[in-house]
């Protein structure tokens, strides 16, 4: 081939090329699970020699798989970035949006991870996805306006994150019924009903649910 | 030693045998993680020789650990056993506190079992433990007196029970706070809590809240 026939051809900076390996990467764990996907695949999807993704990940298809899962974990996390204005409920209610969109795109992948007995799961890949769920719970303390939750609080709302992933699974499960509106809104419902439940044990997440009654009325 | 030295002794037949070793494994299984157990614990746990652990279980810790999760999780099928009678929130009450027991006695090993990233976690000891969950939720459904449950009702089933699991999870992080019997009312309150958000939108799980109300009144 001659230069004249790939024009756009450029040289990637190392940044570069580990992004577009990246990338391509995440696109295959997306939908497939991890053992059905080969270095190979990388590298023909990519559009680069087996050697190049070696070179740039020598721990092969383990740490192609990490690093491909931490990039993954900053997009989830972006999911929940949301500006702390306007009704509460309706804050959640988009970054579950964009959240149930993530699970969408990544289908395979999600349930993969998650399911666990997964050939590439270690403790790294755990770390990984629990410092989402964190993250997660974190987002949801501050916009409730909440510094130093307690005991009662976090257990209601890291118990309903996890509800939240269950619920995600079972969804992919279920051909991704219901409608994902319907889905979003269950959630939200849900997060209200746990935490009154918890409300009337707990004076501070009774306070939340005052702050959030308050909220509706605005 | 001479055999006056150790009267009680006699030969185990081959399930005593495995039966016993199987005992000694679970107990260490129970309050280690699994990467901290070795045969020779097992061996030593048990009064027997390394050599007799492996010529029952030739496939080393990974065999033992999954045999152990057999027993273990047919155990806590047990906890799921109840007469179907008596006010349903009160079954599942009693159901909720023979598991929390059974989570209490094998604390460590519940959550390495479950926290994911394990060494000895595979595709096999993953369907053990979904095997569980499923059984839990056809027990549910049987009481409900739901034969055939629908989509929005199985999802909100299963979310609870992943519910249940994470918040066991989270009472043993948090050294068992609150106490058992607040953590069991907790769990049963939310139980009715997410059915009734569902019922909203479900005819049958509107149906079977009708039916705990009923029940209620009794």
């Amino acid at each position: 081939m001659t230069p004249s026939a790939t024009p756009a051809y450029r040289r990637l900076s190392v940044e570069e090329r580990r992004s577009q390996l990246l990338e391509a990467a995440l696109k295959l764990f997306a939908h497939r699970a991890p053992e059905d996907v080969s270095l190979d695949d990388v590298a023909e999807a990519a559009g680069v020699s087996r050697p190049l993704v070696y070179r740039y990940f020598p721990g092969g298809k383990q740490q192609l798989y990490e690093a491909a899962l931490r990039s993954a974990a900053e997009e989830l996390q972006h999911c929940f970035d949301e500006p702390r204005q306007g009704p509460l409920l309706s804050r959640l209610s988009r970054a579950l949006d964009r959240y149930l969109s993530f699970v969408d795109e990544h289908d395979t992948g999600f349930s993969a991870l998650l399911q666990g007995g997964s050939v590439v799961e270690t403790s790294r890949t755990t770390a990984i996805v629990d410092g989402v769920r964190r993250a997660a719970a974190e987002h949801i303390y501050r916009h409730l306006g909440v510094a130093d939750p307690g005991a009662r609080l976090r257990m209601t709302v890291r118990t309903w994150i996890t509800a939240v992933e269950a619920a995600s699974l079972i969804w992919l499960d279920e051909d991704k019924q219901p409608p994902v509106e319907e889905l979003r809104d269950w959630l939200v419902e849900q997060f209200v009903a746990v935490l009154t439940v918890t409300a009337s044990r707990d004076p501070q997440t009774a306070a939340v649910i005052g702050a959030l009654a308050e909220d509706g009325r605005d």
